[in-house]
């Protein structure tokens, strides 16, 4: 029997079967905690390749341990026919953008086209893609509404991701998790589920407001971190540091955040989101103004590096294009294996087409298999006090800890540190 | 005798006289700070009505108290002839701006000026004025270096002041205390000062990073405020409400910082310091978007109100101009009676062009005699539940507690909330 008081028991039993749908790295970690805290739980994935790694559990993400994915095992399907056999569903799909960077909310759709034959009464839904708000209502909501009666006899909501890669992969448990419904009934039953799994949860009243709050939390990011790399520019016009300049003003113990200056922000959220909510806005009629200086002052920062870079091979005699350069890091954060968005490949793009012909990068994160073939970068696996005299000129992009900065410095012939790992000296450009 | 290692003696044991050229905001709560920690301090201000109240032992500021005042009677000038009894002299004058939004530094340059004549051989100067990268050097070091051998027999540096005003007047030596020199030996002396007043001293290398550093503290909250208010109004036209999206938002515990969206900034620092990094920039060929921006939507952010003021009137059958709209707080901060570019000051302005005839304020901060004779609006010395039920429209533009925001909701018509005071509902809109 299936109505909603014996889902609401079944929920504070831990009998409730958990369907997480899309295994990446935000599905995966929270199908991992799911199981951790005793439900049944069923992982999809339209991947196949992944689906059959993780039956064998086997982690196919560095931050992920090979233990926690064999807790899954056997429980991951490529198809969705299994869904009829759950009780809650949690999306965890991409929300990407499309060429023209507007939303690409087709595999949400995709998933509920799919899943919508499986679906039964007394089930739950729970979109935790990033989107703009209203998304749930429009996509969820509004596609399953002839079928049932939802908020009463089944129940929508949104939760808002909160993984910080290469951070919290494997305690998203502390991070308290934002939760709304489309009734009350649907917030009700979908806190019971969450705080089941998270120390605090936070119920938002409104589920638009729970997903704008999402992108707001991302949207400030992304505009500090483009303000500071203007600061960065700005300063470096003046002669100063701007990673001196930070140090000193973050001694202010109120009213102060520091971002860290960089070659421009990467990975699937700071980058993306503002489209989102941009977008939205704009059929509103209003163009925020920030979300776009956001976009161009990214754009502009890698145009800054170039220059840097041309300022410091000029007093090279060599010709541009027979310069040896080294790119240290193709992951857009440090310590990780992501390279999406990342800084690092469009330079390597920018310096393709100015006709560089030895680009040369080294990233220990990086496994070979993750790269495209016309990268238009030459993978170096070591790097070694001879191998990095030959360069003239070493880039550092990311901040890996893995990185012997030490020997990196002694060896390298002119370095632009785009990290602050360096002071600022006759060998040493800051960008 | 003096020299420097007297001069050090002196310090270390207290026995240096300490003068405070601008007895402000900032000067005065820093005098009382060096008289407390045993100094002997000498006041300095070329208000004349500044100085006779501050001999009388007299505070002219809300803030801060008679009894603390009282240590300064009898030890504060107009002129500058005691400046030659002074071991350490700070500058706390006001950096304000033009009418054309550049920097004027008129009152650190007449200090120089006046100053001049009565410096002597190893003394300190320190400015603690916000200005652009390059200001100590240029308006004290380069005007004083034919007198002096700067930095070896006469000390010069920067530090800058973190008052929060309305929150810690009384307590700014728990607030890390940023210093800078000329040279090595000054910023020894320097620091050696400002141990003996603060728990903690943060030395910076270079005058012009620590000068830099205070700019961006106040322009990164600028950028963020601006941004914050933007976000309020892209929210208001999706009828989300800002305040309950930032409420979710704060949950995150990592990676985001909630400001408070409200009618506009004010002050002496957040509207102004900004200007003074742009006009430095713009000197050196660049132009730095978001403080721009951060300005631009300033200015926006009074249209927005404007917008929903007009919109709530609209219900009503009255012609505008006959209108009794009530603004509550002028100050441009809570709890404070510092109207200093304050929004509501500008939106005073704006309603009168507009033709509005019947704009009344009230403020229990705010004394009659701080009031300009033309304000355009009519003063209201307390509210009631009669008196309130007369407007036609109540607009909470400072968030004071001293407000009775019951009394306020029950008996007005209709209230436009700039605070996040009120919910949202038939009464109330946000703004």
């Amino acid at each position: 029997m299936r109505d909603n008081k014996t889902l609401q028991k079944k929920i504070i039993n831990k009998k409730a079967v958990v369907g997480v749908i899309g295994l990446g790295y935000v599905g995966l970690p929270l199908a991992i905690l799911f199981k951790k805290k005793g439900f049944k739980v069923i992982g999809f994935d339209n991947d196949k390749k992944k689906i059959r790694l993780l039956n064998q559990g086997i982690s196919y993400i560095e931050r992920i341990n090979q233990r926690d994915v064999k807790s899954l095992k056997n429980y991951c399907f490529s198809t969705f026919e299994k869904i009829s056999d759950c009780d809650i569903l949690t999306i965890c799909v991409p929300t990407p953008l499309t060429k023209s960077q507007t939303p690409n909310l087709s595999y949400i759709k995709e998933t509920i086209r799919l899943a919508k034959k499986y679906l039964k009464k007394n089930q739950i839904i729970i979109l935790e893609s990033t989107s703009y708000p209203g998304t749930t209502e429009e996509e969820i909501v509004k596609k399953l509404n002839k079928k049932f009666d939802i908020g009463k006899n089944f129940f929508v909501g949104f939760s808002s991701e909160r993984i910080n890669p290469g951070v919290n992969e494997n305690k998203i448990q502390n991070i308290p998790k934002v939760v709304s419904g489309y009734s009350k009934k649907c917030l009700k039953l979908i806190k019971i589920f969450y705080e089941k799994s998270f120390k605090k949860v936070v119920p938002s009243q409104k589920i638009e407001i729970a997903e704008f709050s999402k992108l707001l939390e991302n949207i400030y990011r992304a505009v500090n971190i483009s303000f500071f790399n203007e600061m960065k520019i700005v300063s470096d016009n003046m002669g100063l540091d701007i990673f001196e300049i930070i140090k000193i003003a973050k001694t202010k113990p109120y009213g102060f955040r520091p971002f860290n200056p960089g070659p421009g922000f990467g990975g699937h959220c700071i980058p993306i989101d503002p489209h989102y909510l941009f977008w939205k806005s704009k059929k509103l009629g209003i163009s925020p103004k920030f979300i776009k200086l956001a976009g161009e002052l990214n754009s502009y920062v890698i145009q800054f590096l170039i220059k840097k870079i041309l300022k410091v091979l000029k007093k090279n005699s060599k010709k541009n294009k027979n310069n040896k350069i080294l790119i240290l890091g193709l992951a857009y954060k440090k310590n990780m294996d992501d390279m999406r968005e990342s800084a690092s490949l469009k330079l390597i793009d920018h310096l393709k087409k100015r006709g560089f012909l030895n680009i040369f990068y080294h990233d220990p994160h990086i496994k070979n298999f993750q790269i495209k073939k016309n990268l238009g970068a030459k993978r170096l696996n070591i790097i070694n006090s001879s191998n990095l005299k030959e360069f003239d000129l070493v880039i550092l992009m990311t901040d890996h800890d893995k990185f012997p900065y030490k020997l990196i410095y002694k060896n390298s012939k002119n370095i632009i540190d785009c990290r602050g790992k360096y002071k600022v000296d006759e060998k040493v450009e800051r960008a």
